[in-house]
């Protein structure tokens, strides 16, 4: 494990002790074989109504028609299962994305190409997704659009109920939004269409290798 | 959702208001398509050093000779990662297996065959696992063998601690195991090799059409 990964882990400590670890039998590169591709991650972050959902599910249905073995990892669709029990406060966005970059890396293993659909707003948070994942299997999209565009938008009504207060610790109107600074692709939704985007992220893909037709 | 799925999944108490449901453009229906096959639970649950994961890794192998796209969850594992932050008390034990039902979930929904060894003690916890599946897609395996043999194995030297009251809340020593009432297998690991063992789950498997071959 690379340094920056070790100390990400340790970010939350492990409470099990005397745990032992098991290798199975079959590995990673069995089910790469059997699926005829890596695994790999593909990060949406983005305020609220800036159209991760939306580009997650465009980018899915163009890899799958590719051939490939795909899952969305959403947000709001996770709040309802796996991470029912977590708010909004930053502790628990933390620990929201936490478990989201281990379930994202359980899915790499399972050679899926898994795309997580986030808000995701803290770096640091990021920062500990991606150093769960090896070398080049995490590629961070920046869903850019102003939070006037996103608001005008609110296809949930969210911004108005956080403009009137009736749901609190909102990102970009009540709690802050941290850019990436590097992003792999960043995409202003604002300025280009669904199909657009798409195509620039399967160009993305095609350029560094990650998928080949 | 059947009444008892929705009662399991109440005990934990959705935190985030305000949260839609995106629906995706491939479902699972696309992805069994892909792979050929539905996915579905295995869960052994036995004491330690019943054989679970050593049951696992075989059966693993077994499904992937045959075709099958498969993954193993193992306790032990998921307590490095996933689960870090959780211990051993029933509270503890009680989220663990909630989050392993709901990664359980997301890879039948991935149309892969999971296999969890979980040594799962409670039946409330194993029944809730299981109400999160849809009819049919979770096989339990008690994996039994009498707590002595257990203790003679002991492969991690788990049990020599928890008799000298190194580890606390040991299952079988000092913390109850509740055996399942109706597992769909029965495994007598203290009577039959491991061989004999998978051949019984790859049986039963294909009795009940979960596998044709």
């Amino acid at each position: 494990m690379r340094g920056d990964a070790r100390r990400a882990r340790n970010m939350t400590i492990q409470k099990a002790t005397h745990v032992y670890w098991h290798q199975g039998a079959i590995t990673r590169n069995d089910r790469e074989r059997l699926n005829g591709h890596p695994g790999f991650t593909i990060w949406f972050t983005g305020l609220s109504g800036s159209g991760k959902s939306t580009l997650a599910v465009a980018s899915e249905e163009a890899l799958y028609e590719r051939g490939f073995h795909t899952y969305i990892l959403d947000g709001d669709n996770v709040r309802h299962g796996l991470n029912k029990d977590l708010g909004f406060s930053p502790t628990d966005r933390e620990e929201n994305i936490r478990r989201l970059g281990e379930v994202a890396k359980i899915l790499r293993d399972c050679a899926i190409v898994n795309l997580v659909a986030f808000i995701s707003p803290y770096r640091k948070d990021r920062r500990m997704a991606r150093s769960l994942s090896e070398d080049g299997s995490f590629v961070e999209v920046f869903v850019d659009c102003p939070v006037e565009v996103c608001e005008k938008r609110d296809p949930k009504g969210a911004y108005q109920k956080a403009r009137q207060g009736i749901i609190k610790s909102f990102t970009g109107i009540s709690a802050p939004y941290e850019p990436p600074e590097k992003p792999e692709i960043h995409l202003r939704t604002d300025q280009l269409s669904v199909g657009e985007c798409v195509h620039q992220v399967m160009s993305y893909l095609k350029t560094n290798q990650y998928i080949s037709c």
